[in-house]
């Protein structure tokens, strides 16, 4: 008997059971970290959540043509487009840096993995000395207050000058209140920074404007090895990773948005450097192979040591 | 500044620290585990481990473009295309099926964390009353003894009749003694079926020979959700997803190899129809879209919910 009858065989076969309801059935999952090892460092990916966003309204690409790469995506989740939210600990040996602090309950999302996952990775939050910011929207900032008080009391915490200048503005509408006031209770512990500073050894700052006004990547280097945390340089992987030249509407700045993202592409790609996206299907870290006139995303791959 | 100068700045930081060994830093990976939910089953990926395997020797498209494809996996790791040796625990309320047993110690390969998986993910071994073995490779096969004994002591172990005349005739040298000596161990509870068999409410049996003679995919299907559990049907998810056309050298029987993972991939495509594979990127489940003469693979994405 060949393969081809197998749907028929299913349909028969679900006739001749009555299953009983599986109540006692498990239905937690597996913990949200993942360690990815980096010359000397250590990096672990932390999940603060995932959300099934609607389908964004991409601009660069004939609608038909982003239309049947985004269906790829509605063929896992019926909901929208499965959206991960990432953060990333970096423990160079003198420090615990944080990259972006997750939503929490920004933009009327119900995430906050992020601490849960930090304690199952075998951290605390009073652990982390150093919190770096790729950019002020919420899903990257509101993370850093739990319950009203600071969620890393040891942490001081860091954004780009012009980003602090335009999101913090309370001119600006659309920072939530919730991500300003989050940043407020930092005090003097809430830095800005220019791209020639230093914060850490190891840790390279590297403007990537467009997506916001001081939208940042951070490249980690140990023994050779390097990682580009690069926050929103990417929002939907099925369509963007192949065609970089389109844009999503949150990017504040389309034209500057696609040329970092075209110059990051191509720079990583060339150079075989792995790269960490704020959402990215989770762990979110993977390399970029030149392909046409677009790119393959190559996730890394589970394995039992990092 | 533009993000052109951002390797430059890398190398210049670099010289400028010099960073402590990071002796103190977390090495554990996360556990080999994910839930994904079926209708009223509960499916539950386990990895027994991971292993970089060299270049195979493909047949069935030019060698330049084989190169080029599997490039892409030596970007991950430059010791061999990575490969996850994976089962499936599917609970359908009325029993809890195991999908292959992973490799243990065959082939000389250290993997077995498979059980440490199945307990970390909630399970004991004696919670299993149903294994069924795509085919009896070893490293499907190898992880049902632990120590010498039954690892699953209530469990009734499954395989294709025609694989088992195949591969426990004592003429074929190809079989590990340890797999032939681990089947043994379950005595009158090794059993064999033939494809109208039904084992189980809610499985189906799908012939899928070709990889060896009577490999065997199993159809899972509750309320309305379908999950093709295809062991073998592809290697190297670089290439055979792009090129089904193409097979590997440890395919029994290449056309029929290839008849099969075309008419498989058809079909799960067609219909929509998860599939989850032995060999695929840890949990190595996830959908297939048609996309031009071949198919790309949609994994399924970490959410913190199944």
């Amino acid at each position: 008997m060949g393969v081809r009858r197998f749907f028929a065989l299913g349909l028969a076969a679900g006739l001749l059971f009555v299953l009983p309801s599986n109540a006692g059935r498990h239905d937690t999952q597996a913990p949200g970290w993942f360690r990815y090892a980096l010359g000397d460092f250590m990096v672990t990916a932390l999940q603060d959540g995932s959300i099934d966003l609607p389908a964004s309204a991409y601009q660069g690409l004939r609608a038909d043509k982003i239309e049947a790469l985004t269906k790829r995506a509605f063929a896992l989740s019926a909901n929208g487009v499965p959206t991960s939210v990432n953060a990333y600990l970096i423990d160079t040996g003198a420090h615990h840096i944080l990259v972006d602090a997750g939503n929490a309950d920004c933009y009327g999302w119900k995430l906050g993995g992020l601490t849960a996952n930090l304690k199952a990775a075998g951290y605390e939050p009073k652990d982390i000395d150093i919190v770096v910011l790729t950019h002020l929207h919420g899903d990257h900032v509101c993370g850093l207050a739990a319950g009203g008080n600071r969620l890393f009391p040891k942490a001081t915490v860091w954004a780009a000058a012009e980003e602090a200048a335009y999101w913090l503005d309370e001119k600006n509408k659309a920072t939530p209140p919730k991500a300003r006031a989050a940043l407020a209770l930092y005090g003097k512990d809430f830095r800005t920074f220019k791209p020639s500073d230093a914060i850490a050894p190891g840790m390279t700052i590297v403007p990537a404007h467009g997506h916001t006004p001081g939208h940042t990547a951070f490249l980690f280097e140990s023994k050779g090895a390097a990682l580009l945390v690069f926050g929103d340089i990417v929002h939907n992987h099925f369509v963007q990773f192949a065609h970089p030249e389109v844009s999503v509407m949150s990017d504040a700045n389309r034209a500057e948005a696609i040329a970092t993202r075209q110059t990051i592409f191509a720079k990583a790609a060339a150079d075989n450097t792995a790269v960490a996206g704020g959402h990215l299907p989770f762990p979110g870290i993977g390399r970029l192979i030149k392909d046409g006139d677009g790119y393959v995303f190559a996730p890394v791959e589970f394995a039992p040591k990092p």
